[in-house]
């Protein structure tokens, strides 16, 4: 069930708005109707939208959603204001010239106002080493361990059953759902959010052959390095982020990681760098600033991407990339025994080639 | 290790069979023994199971197991009795049409029975907010935190270490193994299985690009709507349903989620679709009834799969889909080298079709 | 940040030594020097190790990094000390046949040394049924549960929020880092370091379609089999290992899984093969001894593999594998447009094959 304000909690649309007009986004909404400014319980979609709610247009194809909305307020360009024919919409509307990052505050807004209702203090279950340092104002939920010489920040919450380990530090305003693990000498910035059953620290995959054993026998390199990360990070659920070899992996700022994303040792990922759900990046790999990686995407280790590269999804990169620019390499799906028929060619691509090119000698 | 219930809790056989019998399916013992029938203490495969367990024939390729086969008791069709020469066995024969649904009955017994046996109540170490709702015959395990206006059904079992966010509801005879997170607003309907670390209603991975910021920053669109599950759906180990940015994300009735599957925000999956391991959905993408996802698949976001849409392992949707049917993408393995040698004419496909192009044009 | 000792805890250079002479690995300082031993505090690469570090070399291409290195000691082969000039360095020089064995080995002096100075015993949150067996030396975190009849062995070591179900057994000297869950009838052997957010023993991934309910509905069959993990085996975090349906899934000695691995019910993965992250594998498969898997390699279900078999990262394995070798299957990337123009032909191979073998007749 979407998130919706008790009445008695909700702001009135301008208080609302005066929010986002604090961080310079103009906005301002036509106000045509002598009535009150409604109070706002939410946000929803043009077509979910009710008389308590805010919507927004902000992707040109759904304009046609714009006859049939119910919100109490649409939050639009003046392009698309000046499209409207009078008496054929109920709703206030609001004029903004990025009615999509409007959104994306006014959601931010609804979402802070639930957690900062949240109880904070040390729950009283949780077990903290006396060496442990937790700032004034940070919360520590249910069950959580903080262990020997760990810092937790001012403002930072951590949900039930978060552990952070030996000597890990933790900046300010950060948000630690349910269940984050933070295995010791991890470094997490400021205004992080790690989302429930991501593990940072665990150890790289590290193994030498060992000779003294019997045949395939490995040794353990045990993984002594950290994990490092910067300021604005979010971290998605079940996201793993292994401790560097000797130095650290290092996570830069401003980046997003979504779920089940997997973070080789000794890695580092350049600022601003967003990766979707379920890509895999083997370690030792070194990518860029500003780049993303799409879902189900996996790089091989050693590499090097530089800034401005877009993966596709699914693709395997295999080998350094220097240039910005997208980059793919999917096997494009079709019905089954079509499939079967032409992938049956693959391996025969280079017998083929050898076949015409005999052909074209022949015909010259 | 298999489970064996205790020689004093194992039912007769004949006591077994009645609880298959009372759910309309036909299965009858064939009687030629003066002995009593013996006590079934647990479930083996052919090859497997001992003379206190009992054991099936569904697959034919497997029919010579039965000479050799040890159990108390086996399952099969008629047609298979027929075939079995007299002193040539010696365990019991039990005659049912579909002997794999048998089978699997017998084994939701066992397993219910174990289930059965454990605690219930609430377990002093769990927290529960005074304003949750815990149906009588629930079982909160410990170290569980139920957070404010949450609804725990009748008969659902918490294992440890579960957390089940603020105003989230889950219906009546559920099972949460240790470790279960629902973030809140998440609705699960009866009789859902939800395994250890899965996450249900973490954020979606929603940014919007923010021009007020450093070049490339990301301001995050906080994910205000939730997450609503079906009635008898399993969630499987470490698996993850993103809430949805405004609306909800849709788990149809008798979906069948199993581990690391990462279901993206505001997807809607249709009744008794299933999906295998490490599948990823993204965002919006909305799929059909009776659909089946097999393992590593992934379908990019924004798509429509119809029903009966069956995706092979491994394989990359990247459009729609409405006709019913198999559809594979995935590229055949072979041995290395050989596999070097035709990869690399990939990069020259289109102008192999040029040369062929040309050469019968030239032939002509 | 990497993991320093504190200086009074540091070992001197010898001391250290002397711990890898006493597994059969010669390794010597050359001493030119008449100053006391350095005492070493940590281990580093070549150019980041400081004064109070030791480096190795083992990759020839990273030689060039001896000229600056400040580590206080560099391991190295006899022939790689031949080529230093003198006076150029300032480091000790310390010979070694394996200088990668030997850092194996002296990391995993540094990571043993933190954790035998954490905490034994049960701690007093941690909820232990009375009929659970832990022995002597065992320590059992905050905020774990072991369920009836489990059994930890000596000197096994469990991080906070561990959960060992009923009549599961871990063998001796194992470490469970922080959050690890067994499920019930689970058996892992000697030595084994599992995981954050690693699971043993979930359901496997089993229905049978049920006529009995609506169209396409699914019968559970509940997985009454359990998990057994040999000696010697470290699980990555957030991998998961089902158990079997009716008998085990079966993890050899040695063997290495990284991180979010899923290994199927009823699989059998033989002694030392290691898996890199994100790998599948569906149930049922059969793999060999000393096998390595990389990266989000997938393998289909009820395979059989050999021993020796090396599957590439990115790689689906579909069919049988019986000769030991490297074997491939991935979709080279390329720049998005390029992809395009020559992805767009593969569904046209079978007919260009056919085109071609239609133009070499006509020529002949």
């Amino acid at each position: 069930m979407p998130v919706l304000l008790a009445p008695e909690q909700a702001p009135t649309l301008h208080e609302l708005l005066a929010k986002a007009n604090t961080i310079g986004l103009d906005c301002k909404p036509v106000d045509t109707s002598n009535e009150p400014a409604p109070r706002i319980r939410g946000l929803g979609s043009l077509t979910s939208a009710g008389p308590a709610e805010v919507s927004f247009l902000s992707n040109p194809k759904l304009q046609g959603q714009l006859d049939d909305c119910k919100a109490a307020a649409v939050i639009m360009t003046d392009a698309v204001y000046q499209t409207l024919q009078p008496e054929s919409y109920s709703y206030r509307v609001v004029l903004c010239s990025q009615p999509y990052l409007m959104y994306a505050l006014l959601a931010q807004w609804f979402d802070q106002h639930r957690i900062d209702r949240l109880e904070t203090g040390i729950h009283p279950s949780a077990i903290v080493s006396p060496t442990a340092h937790i700032a004034d104002g940070a919360n520590i939920g249910p069950f959580c361990v903080v262990e020997e010489g760990a810092r937790i920040g001012r403002g930072t919450r951590l949900g039930p059953h978060c552990v952070v380990g030996a000597q890990s530090v933790i900046g300010d305003d950060c948000l630690l759902h349910a269940r984050v693990t933070l295995y010791h000498n991890v470094v997490v910035g400021d205004r992080a959010i790690l989302h429930s059953g991501s593990v940072l620290g665990a150890d790289g995959f590290g193994f030498a052959p060992d000779p003294h054993k019997e045949a395939g026998a490995w040794a353990k390199i045990a993984q002594i390095g950290g994990v490092v990360v910067g300021n604005d990070v979010e971290i998605g659920a079940n996201t793993t982020v292994d401790r560097g070899a000797l130095e650290n992996t290092v996570i830069g700022n401003g980046v997003k990681l979504d779920n089940q994303i997997m973070i080789g040792h000794n890695s580092q990922i350049g600022d601003h760098t967003a990766m979707a759900a379920c890509v895999g990046v083997a370690g030792s790999t070194i990518i860029g600033q500003r780049c993303t990686i799409a879902g189900a995407a996996m790089l091989s280790g050693h590499l090097v991407l530089g800034d401005d590269v877009h993966v596709s999804g699914g693709t395997a990169i295999t080998s350094n990339i220097s240039k910005p620019g997208r980059y793919t390499g999917v096997y494009p799906f079709s019905e089954h025994t079509q499939w079967q028929r032409n992938a049956a060619v693959l391996s025969q691509l280079a017998q083929l080639r050898r076949r015409l090119r005999s052909m074209e000698k022949n015909t010259q």
